[in-house]
């Protein structure tokens, strides 16, 4: 193999190769990155769950292929000069690496043990734009379960139905869910994406209207983002019936400016060291809402300016499930709908259904 | 105590105060600021080591003192809006903070057992630029050991001589030198003020021509940088003469870009993974210096263009140590003096002595 291309791209395409490379891995295969320069020049990552294969412009003055150690490889294409890189595959896999007057000489590994993507079936396509998959991605991806108990949970539910796309997250105490809307209407299919590609995923994609393409099959879902593809496994299993859980009565509802109760939160949550101990309550009556919290560290009192709807309540919160939602929220004004000390709380824009945060209330002592 | 301060300027003085706070103490009132309100508003923070104080505009409505743990009251005044803070110490030492709609109750310490700072008698005093001493302590600090063998050496050196002052810094296997002159001419002193200190102090100094008054006595060093005093003790112990290790010949004087040895050398150090086991060798040879390096990851080869006086030579060296010394240097062109393959190499600037950095070479395998 003997290819010139420019640092720059070789760094770029690097940076999103390694995503799905991992630190340590049991076979040092496994910690490379395949280099393979055939018709094209590409590069390829795969931690055996998450696989991702890049293309970069390159002259190609010799096919071939080869893997390097990824860290190694990485950091140094990183302080190499803003100009051509030469990679030169020569005998023993010993590889050349060569770019103005540095000269790196490093030992690869033979290319045929590099564990190959599997390949998908190009049926049931979704065309969106990278905006709005980064954003419903972004938008719910903090709700994702961490517990391995409930191994479904620890990905995001994404269904399509007619022209309607839709990301869900759920942790057993809060729900996520994101809509998105498109005219030509989308192939139907109903998958659970494992939260850790979507988490390298979402670093990948940009906030422009350029569309990519999901392909799923029964096993694996792959992103067609511009030059890279991103190919991984699917959760198996039935997702929660989550449209039953959204509660479609409200006792209360609060419009308020999210920024407000976000900073109010934020203060409070500085002496609840310890949230699943000491929730945040919160008080509504009249035109306000007053945030209270007492704990070993000392005591809270927040008060926020709302339009309020319906009965006073007082109700309990972990400030923690409110503040990741209300932090991925663009909108600048809310509608909260409180039902009850014990019902669960949702979140919404204040028209439309593009995205729903419910939220399960903590008892709390009346003091 | 009551008093209202501006949210911004409580927090510049937190910031400060708080690098003599920490975060792990035997004693609770330890990890506190002291607020003191009486013909000025003062916070204090103090590790027993090193102590800093700053006074802080404010209206001061009641008298008093308190002391807050310095990470809770540190962390709400950060999140408190841009606005007007009230502190006022309540019975028992309840401390309330008020901003806005925003009221928190804390408790406080009593301020009695807070250790006060060691007064210094006023006299030894010299006057440097804040920018002056922010850059000798920025560009000697790096090399102060943190092999407490030799505790004297984990400080840095400040010697004050007819109108020179210098800061020295050594660890056993280089050494960094900087001068600073004044028409005035200082207090003639040499104090060893621990590294520790100085890492706090630098940060606190910012890069203006504005003074600052340093005072010493036989145990403590006094800096005063516009309203904040920071007192160290010094450490107890004769310092190295320093002046009779600088080596006074040399072989070979290469003039190069400081740059260009610092990314060769930085995209070298790459692959000597282990410093201490993979020198870098550097080979002068008419008009460059060739570095290369051998390690179990691989090879590496960087050309230099530089102009050579002298003989060729080859000497290894720990790039760390070269890398640490360029980063910190301003200039854009230096002399480097090399003296045999076991003699100290020297940087230089192209003319004066405002810096000198020593660096010993490592025996290298001929292969």
């Amino acid at each position: 193999m003997k290819i010139i291309c420019s640092k720059e791209q070789l760094m770029e395409g690097i940076n999103i190769v390694q995503k799905a490379v991992p630190t340590k891995a049991t076979l040092p295969i496994l910690e490379g990155i395949l280099l393979e320069a055939y018709d094209q020049f590409k590069m390829t990552g795969n931690d055996l769950e998450l696989g991702i294969e890049c293309f970069i412009n390159a002259d190609i003055m010799e096919k071939g292929s080869i893997v390097l150690n990824s860290k190694t490889f990485g950091d140094i294409v990183r302080r190499l000069p803003d100009s051509e890189v030469l990679i030169e595959v020569k005998e023993n896999n010993t590889v050349i690496i060569e770019c103005d007057n540095s000269h790196f000489e490093l030992r690869g590994m033979p290319s045929d043990s590099f564990p190959s993507l599997p390949s998908i079936e190009r049926v049931n396509m979704i065309k969106v734009s990278q905006k709005a998959v980064r954003d419903m991605i972004r938008q719910t991806l903090f709700a994702v379960s961490t517990d391995d108990n409930r191994p479904i949970l620890t990905g995001s539910l994404i269904e399509c139905i007619g022209n309607e796309i839709t990301f869900v997250s759920i942790d057993g105490f809060r729900m996520a869910i994101r809509k998105n809307f498109n005219n030509e209407g989308f192939s139907e299919f109903s998958v659970v994406v494992p939260g850790k590609t979507l988490n390298e995923i979402v670093k990948i994609l940009q906030p422009v209207d350029e569309d990519i393409n999901i392909y799923s099959s029964q096993n694996q879902i792959l992103f067609e983002i511009g030059n890279c593809r991103v190919v991984s496994r699917l959760l198996e299993g039935e997702y929660l019936n989550y449209k039953s859980i959204i509660p479609t009565e409200y006792e209360t509802n609060v419009r308020l400016k999210t920024e407000d109760l976000l900073s109010s939160l934020e203060r409070a949550s500085l002496i609840t060291s310890d949230e699943k101990k000491y929730p945040v309550k919160f008080s509504i009556c009249d035109d306000k809402i007053i945030i209270t919290s007492n704990t070993e560290i000392g005591a809270v009192r927040e008060e926020i300016r709302v339009e309020v709807n319906g009965s006073n309540m007082e109700v309990g919160f972990n400030p923690r499930y409110f503040i990741e939602a209300l932090k991925v929220i663009d909108d600048e004004i809310i509608d909260v709908y409180f039902n009850s000390s014990i019902g669960p709380c949702t979140i919404r824009p204040l028209e439309g259904d593009n995205f729903v945060y419910m939220i399960l209330p903590v008892r709390i002592k009346n003091d």
